[in-house]
């Protein structure tokens, strides 16, 4: 358990006025509490014992190893959903008003879960978590960084294998089983979303998912690899090829490694988010891309695939500030051409008072199998 | 794309007062739409086409798959944004009152996406889509069961495969590895939640993971598998361990076999959901570890992990009647004994005239590996 973490959480909920988080979500629940569960579900009061919700058998286990002072623990439903409630009402008492809780809104956090914490406490107020938990996550520890620059020799050894598999025939599954095989052997718990591998036509797809459709010749592959390892993930993504490129396809693919170049060269510390897509596209359009070209060059990365600042999903993030010490991914939007393909390179870096430092490892070439 | 299912859904939406279904999962999407996309995104009118929102480079394949005729579809984010909103107020003022909009209150729809869809359409009124989506997906078509059967194999594969590499000293990540890497040769998209290796005193988690954690002499091992094949998935659990096992060990074992077998011969049309906790509970008590059980001993299977019924999730579905054509899976709550350890075995089955028909299949041994 992390009692510096929790203590920093109190002093910002203090400061933005809210009275408890509710943490539903894997990450900030790894980031508090230094493990994870199925289901993380806990509330940390700005006063009083952080209380975590597990299952009765856990409830030892649990114990243990967050230490009995520190956590009360509710382990069976009828204990969760009463006391729950009851801590809420005693809140509420102490505070004199309705108390406002702090939920994190973003992919992970289940609808039904804040439906159901609004039905049993309509007192509570519920509102973003984010004032507390990005100004707490966005800076990354070395610590946080080290286990970083772990996931990414884990994502380099399931880019080796995944471009291996790549050959006229195989399914775009195959390749990502060989990929997740790898990742899983060097020490990935997982990937933070499902490993992306798409060819040919669905080489257009702004996401990726892997599916059953074989590579033909001529297909542009994307393979993007989000390991995380101890909670933490890192994005790199290459392009291969099935064949010989096109002279279309070459230029396309050298105009992204252009784009993610200035990008990166636009890093440090001071600059808001925009200008990474601003010199981006002015790359992809000097190329004659540009109506092709989707904002969202970079965002923030580390215990969740796409963290503040992240412009494609809240378009007011394009405004905030890189900090030394975020970690960010570069290279996010594929180049989406109709009738050449798509590409997309990405990688995670640190925002270093001298500019960005490369987190991930690996070749920016198109790599051609056949 | 699956006319008729829309078809039916509309029926349902009028019969329950719902005017348009907003679709936010991958669930709900191949149910419609018979393909999948990384962010699956539409909504279902009750006149009118169906509405699919994709990004820009995905539009032309998603046109040729649904077919132009069918569908509209929104590919940019302002086209999104503009269309979404004046499609609510369109169907607003053809209504003559606020729509009704049916949304899946289950784990997958991300609260941050109702949010924001009731920030753009504050007089639109969210309800929760399970009277229509229920009453469609909970009985299984042949061309489903089909798919289940085929994911059951998978999940055959991968139960062998992760048997094979259980041993002294390898980890839970390890074993993971082997059984993630076998079910995807074998076909599977993925899983439809982290596998689930649980050792030791993990394996008295009521959910599972895998961690690092290296499987010790003496350990119970749960493997939890829900391989996914075309969207539909099952569920297998089997246990293992490593050396011999105790008596008590074996006896809980034992008592966890019976419990299940005794909610699997109470599976029958019209019998609800609580019949099959009445059955093992009873079992399990008679072993002496009733204070341990934990209800929620079958729930629905198919595109989604837990489907209606789901006991452990919603208290009330244990009223919902099984009905012929259902498919369950029964075995679900960890039986975890502090002292002993946890066991747990899970099927996915039909349910038929008859009675239970069993679409997993693999020997219920506590498995001895050395």
């Amino acid at each position: 358990m992390r009692q510096e973490r929790i203590a920093a959480a109190r002093k910002l909920m203090q400061a933005n006025g809210i009275d408890a988080l509710l943490v539903l979500t894997h990450d900030d629940y790894i980031y508090f509490f230094d493990e994870d569960r199925f289901q993380p579900r806990a509330i940390i009061p700005r006063k009083g014992p952080p209380i975590v919700i597990c299952s009765r058998g856990e409830e030892r286990e649990i114990r243990e190893s967050l230490g009995a002072q520190n956590v009360r623990v509710f382990a069976t439903v009828g204990q969760q959903i009463h006391e729950v409630v009851g801590t809420m009402r005693g809140l509420q008492s102490n505070l004199g008003r309705p108390p406002k809780i702090g939920v994190q809104f973003w992919f992970e956090t289940p609808a039904v879960l804040v439906q159901l914490f609004q039905q049993a406490n309509p007192e509570a107020e519920v509102v973003d978590s984010s004032p507390v938990m990005d100004t707490l996550r966005m800076v990354k520890s070395p610590e946080e960084l080290a286990l970083m620059r772990e996931a990414a020799r884990i994502a380099e050894r399931g880019m080796e294998a995944a471009l291996q598999a790549i050959r006229p025939g195989a399914s775009e599954n195959e390749v990502a089983a060989e990929a997740i095989y790898a990742m899983r052997k060097a020490g990935a718990s997982g990937t933070a979303v499902p490993i992306f591998v798409n060819s040919g036509i669905r080489s257009l797809w702004l996401h990726g998912t892997a599916t059953a459709k074989v590579i033909d010749p001529g297909d542009l592959v994307l393979i993007g690899l989000v390991p995380v390892f101890n909670g933490y993930c890192v994005d790199l993504t290459r392009v291969a090829i099935v064949g010989q490129p096109t002279d279309d396809q070459r230029r396309l693919f050298d105009t992204y490694v252009a784009a993610q170049q200035a990008a990166i060269e636009a890093v440090r510390p001071g600059v808001p988010a925009s200008e990474l897509d601003k010199a981006a596209e002015a790359v992809v359009k000097d190329a004659g891309f540009g109506e092709h070209y989707v904002k969202g060059m970079g965002h923030g990365i580390g215990l969740r695939f796409e963290e503040t600042p992240a412009p494609t999903i809240h378009p007011k993030h394009a405004s905030v500030e890189l900090q030394e010490g975020m970690t960010i991914a570069v290279g996010h939007p594929t180049l989406a051409v109709p009738g050449i393909g798509g590409v997309r390179l990405e990688d995670t870096g640190l925002v270093a008072a001298s500019g960005w430092q490369s987190i991930t490892q690996y070749p920016k070439e198109l790599f051609v199998r056949s």
